[in-house]
């Protein structure tokens, strides 16, 4: 097997495995007062400590949650609501991850004035087009750190200096889903109030993401209930959850410049061995993880299906549309054309894709997409 | 150790352990593509299926959550913004969790009618009570199965056909976390339109819930994203928790009777060794899983760890907001004196909870409750 779909989800690493076994043993509910209570508790913020390391940021200011959609969720509901009274205009980008645009559409339908900024060609969001559509209304900007369909790197460092007088009441949320344990993912730097990761992207248990709240002033909660959390986000803690992501986040090691090398390498084997081929989003700002490629003229799903028979796992889209096929909204932004939308795949890897398994892949789906071809 | 605290949390069993590894195996994000993702995807219907076999619904009908509070928000939040425009009276209980309570704190601050029914002095809500509260602008009504403090058993099966004709826009929504795998959660034979159900109650993992919706019409989602669980909760679903809460689900036995009869004998021994001691809440509408108990005089936390240095883990009140510790709102509502709210333990059982164990237990309990009398 040749797993290229680690933007859809990753095996839990063994340490992930090790502490949410570990987690059934220490059974307490972190809110109990006696000490099996307490030791949950214990391990639950060593855990917030270990991620909060990582984010550069304090450990208070890390609240855990189901995943990554929740947390967007929470973000961008939350501080459109704590700061409607300042305005309503809010700023994302059309290439966003579907829990953020339809948190946002769900906005704009009871009210909000939300602009879409739609990126270059290279996928890529301009700081101009943000400027331009920043106001003293605006209360909210959010923009991905890296796309999930292309791995482009979004310029989320440069928001905070572009809106910092046009938009002086605007807070900047990122989701950092598809970059945390790849990237440095450090809102402090960037000026950042508010970032989403998720664990089952490096390697940790589904069900488990967090947010980094810079100030929770400007959050109303999504979720009420007991006093976990802060109130910010009540409910019993995931503690397995919570323990494994820790653990993989732990593990993740800053490989950018391997992946990005690595990338290249199949892109070039692909360009070279595939005719018709198409590849979309910047190389020069990409995380190195995701390489989209349009097979012009070929359905994606077919050759998904050839490529699976022969043991190497891909991805048409994002997973979490995958069920209704539509058209990759990303893509449609980014300008390309119908066959080139239709034809597209997404390879993505992770610290553990090799150089080997590559080359074997790249074979592997030139000669798929060449006999698709012949029966076409 | 002697664990009496099963209403805080309870171990996870073998099987929901065994099934948090297995997920770890069949890694494939449930909306892929490609057959890791159907893989994946089949085990949760299996999961799904198991769950809605146990309350004896349409699989269809249920929807996995990160746990009972997120549960019982979206139904809440969901249900009175999805009807706001035939109703803003909302009908629920003084002695809810606070996953629910605090809902509708925040549903009347802005500007929803809610009434918080007062319990009886034996803990259970009043039908009359009920029906004198609802009228035809009524649109949801939220009244748990089983009190988390006390075990008292509220008449949820009555609440359809006492208000069929003075509330008929109103949908009823019950907490079952605390009943759920204890006894019987029927809502279709209830006419309950909503039911809330928990993993971390019935030993499988904390961080996963589930609720039951007779129709998702009558519900605005809390959570938008991508097409996960038919947009109803999107998100990738916590594949090892869903099917961990499946294993264990499928391990409950119903032994209502046998746990009645332990609780009772457990009663009479603290009544025999323990002066100054009240019990709180219905022995005749009980599940058999609580006993709470007033050390009238003693400070409940003094006692909680003295116990716990014997080994007998216990609560006051419930874990939810034990760490900022304040008279139980349940046992106000009920009107007990400060007294009896400051003295009072929960001791809660579980299907493998032993008579030997609990005799052991009076005896501790007995032992360390006149030892702290003795040094007042």
């Amino acid at each position: 097997m040749i797993y290229l779909d680690n933007a859809a989800t990753t095996k839990p690493s063994k340490a992930a495995v090790d502490a949410m076994a570990h987690s059934a043993e220490i059974f307490g509910n972190p809110s109990s007062l006696h000490g099996l209570g307490l030791a949950a508790e214990k391990e639950i913020r060593a855990a917030r400590k270990t991620i909060a390391e990582r984010l550069g940021v304090d450990l208070k200011s890390v609240y855990f949650t189901s995943g990554g959609t929740e947390a967007n969720n929470t973000v961008i509901f939350g501080a459109a609501e704590a700061k409607k009274k300042l305005g309503r205009r809010l700023i994302t980008t059309k290439i966003e991850h579907p829990s953020v645009l339809e948190a946002f559409h769900r906005l704009e339908s009871i009210g909000y004035d939300v602009v879409y900024l739609t990126p270059g060609e290279d996928g890529r969001i301009s700081i101009d087009e943000l400027q331009a559509a920043a106001n003293a209304e605006t209360t909210l900007i959010s923009v991905m750190h890296v796309n999930n369909e292309t791995g482009v790197i979004q310029p989320v460092d440069e928001i905070r200096a572009a809106v910092k007088d046009i938009a002086p009441n605007a807070v900047i949320h990122s989701d950092c889903v598809q970059s945390f344990g790849k990237l440095d993912v450090l809102p402090k730097k960037w000026g950042a109030d508010f970032v989403t990761i998720s664990a089952h992207k490096i390697h940790g248990f589904k069900g488990t993401g967090a947010f980094y709240a810079a100030n929770t002033n400007a959050l109303r909660p999504l979720i009420y209930g007991g006093e976990q959390q802060n109130e910010v986000r009540p409910g019993t803690e995931n503690v397995g959850g919570i323990l494994s992501f820790a653990a993989a986040a732990g593990e993740c090691r800053a490989n950018a410049d391997r992946m990005r090398t690595l990338r290249l390498k199949f892109k070039d084997a692909l360009a070279a061995a595939v005719p018709d081929i198409r590849f979309n989003g910047s190389d020069e700002y990409n995380s190195g993880s995701v390489l989209n490629a349009s097979f012009v003229g070929l359905k994606a799903e077919v050759l998904l299906h050839a490529l699976e028979a022969k043991g190497v796992y891909v991805s048409t889209g994002s997973a979490c549309s995958s069920h209704k096929p539509q058209p990759s909204h990303v893509l449609q932004a980014m300008g390309l054309n119908k066959a080139e939308i239709d034809g597209a795949l997404r390879f993505s890897f992770d610290a553990d894709t090799t150089e080997d398994e590559l080359t074997e892949a790249a074979q592997i789906i030139a000669a798929e997409a060449a006999n698709i071809r012949r029966f076409m």
